[in-house]
């Protein structure tokens, strides 16, 4: 029996309309299936938002005149509850096909932040649409209250914080499934951030990076692994230089060696690195697992992805 | 110990900002607190959505030059984040100031309906905006697949098929939650409706009953107790009329004999007399307790409220 956390990126909701994008969630959970036949394992689900949530802004930002627009935490939520429809449909397909009796929930996941994280003072983390030189220039006469980045040459984004994550709010109840041999689909988009405003909960305008809660998740239900799905089969010192070298594993110090050395990108790579380093701690028995989806299968037989223990 | 759903009806959570439906919720909740002092009773919540899957269809509906419409059911899945969201936030801060230990868990709850159901070719709930002569007009001419339904002189609405639920298809997890003695807030707007189409669920345009979708989940969770909270204190025969009687307690005889003689009001009243009827069926120790907010904590004394067993 073994305790998986697996961590969705991105590329494994591709696409833009709803066809599209349950398309790609099927291609992607197929290959999740063989750690799910064995019925001793438990398993939980996480994913990104980040298209999905940026769609939900343009869509509260275009209507803003007939209703008013929601709280971005509020956003996020609505992100979890249409991308948690979305995999509970395609994975409750997926195990009817293979035989498989697991009851699936995908959930409103609330993490705790620091309302004194300095993250609060530096927005960097680029949600929703990419504006234009005239509509930013009208976002900015408005008054608007948001940070915006410039991207490339003629192109900007809102930033928002993306502070730490601190503890998992619904853990006890997200293990309550977990532990039955259900699986939880949680932490969507890094959960809904909230702050502990003296003994009061409340939702902030932050998003909060999704491997970083997926480490903080699999260590509050005490899993032996952290599985990261993203587009690269292997993590890659010197990446795409000449003198690239492609890891089959590293230990927890030497992420850490390569990690000072720079040889990971931020929002990239380094944040998944963190959190395997996060999540393994000096555990003996804690690893994690960075490929892609295609490879997953391969890399859990060892023949394919990093391996960090 | 005893096991209560409790449902929550449109005016739980009222208003139009996020500001004001969340302050409507606290409201609410309070009065729910003394269910939940008493550790060993065991509590899940569902809730209305009409107004807030109105407001996701209008943003879908404003932004879609720009980001794809999602379907019908996908706007249920969202209604449930933000609603699970902001019902999530007002009970963790209840339960911290009254020292209440348990978790909460907002869900995206599925509840599977007949494809071959009679409400498919007959469309009677209205859902989102109202139009206007010149917008209905419109809508219209685009050969818009909708069916519309006049709701006074000058205005219409859009009209789904309200299909009979038939079963909870997530209710193995929600039980994990519900016999732990944490709370599931769960079939959020009546539950996204699901057909089996030879063994693949597939998401449908419609939109559940939340009353009988509450007492499905009640029966299934084998609970004691239904609580359908509404804006009555009290069902009435006659409701309105000189001669209205108000009810302090029925049998599931005189309710279907009542609802024969035409007593209760379509889309108000009858589905929850229903629902009542459904969930205590032939069982000796099934309640349902139906009643406001505000009389909520006399009707569970046994001095307010229509009590049906």
């Amino acid at each position: 029996m073994k305790k998986y956390v697996i961590a969705l990126g991105g590329n494994a909701i591709t696409g833009n309309s709803y066809e599209q994008q349950i398309e790609s969630v099927y291609k992607t959970l197929n290959n999740l299936i063989g750690l799910m036949v064995n019925a001793e394992n438990k398993i939980a689900i996480t994913y990104g938002n980040g298209p999905q949530v940026g769609n939900i802004l343009i869509q509260n930002s275009a209507a803003k005149l007939l209703t008013p627009e929601q709280p971005m935490h509020s956003c996020v939520a609505q992100s979890q509850g249409l991308l948690g429809c979305m995999i509970q449909t395609a994975l409750y397909n997926l195990l009817l096909k293979n035989g498989i009796q697991r009851d699936i929930l995908g959930t409103i996941t609330f993490v705790e932040v620091n309302s004194n994280d300095p993250a609060f003072g530096n927005p960097t983390k680029p949600v929703g649409p990419f504006y234009g030189k005239l509509e930013i220039r009208e976002l900015l006469c408005q008054n608007n209250s948001g940070s915006f980045k410039k991207i490339t040459d003629k192109t900007w984004r809102r930033v928002v914080p993306s502070p730490e994550p601190l503890r998992i709010i619904n853990s006890e109840a997200i293990k309550n499934i977990f532990e039955s041999g259900n699986i939880p689909i949680v932490c969507g988009g890094g959960g809904v951030p909230v702050i502990n405003n003296n003994g009061e909960l409340k939702g902030v305008n932050a998003v909060i990076d999704k491997d970083k809660a997926s480490a903080l998740l699999a260590g509050s239900l005490d899993a032996d692994m952290l599985i990261i799905l993203t587009n690269e089969s292997q993590i890659a010192l010197n990446y795409k230089k000449h003198n690239e070298k492609r890891l089959t594993c590293m230990t927890v110090a030497d992420a850490k060696k390569y990690l000072n050395e720079g040889h990971f990108a931020e929002g990239s790579m380094k944040p998944k690195v963190e959190a395997a380093i996060c999540f393994i701690a000096n555990s003996a028995n804690r690893k994690t697992l960075i490929t892609d989806y295609s490879h997953l299968v391969d890399a859990l037989q060892g023949e394919n992805g990093t391996w960090i223990f």
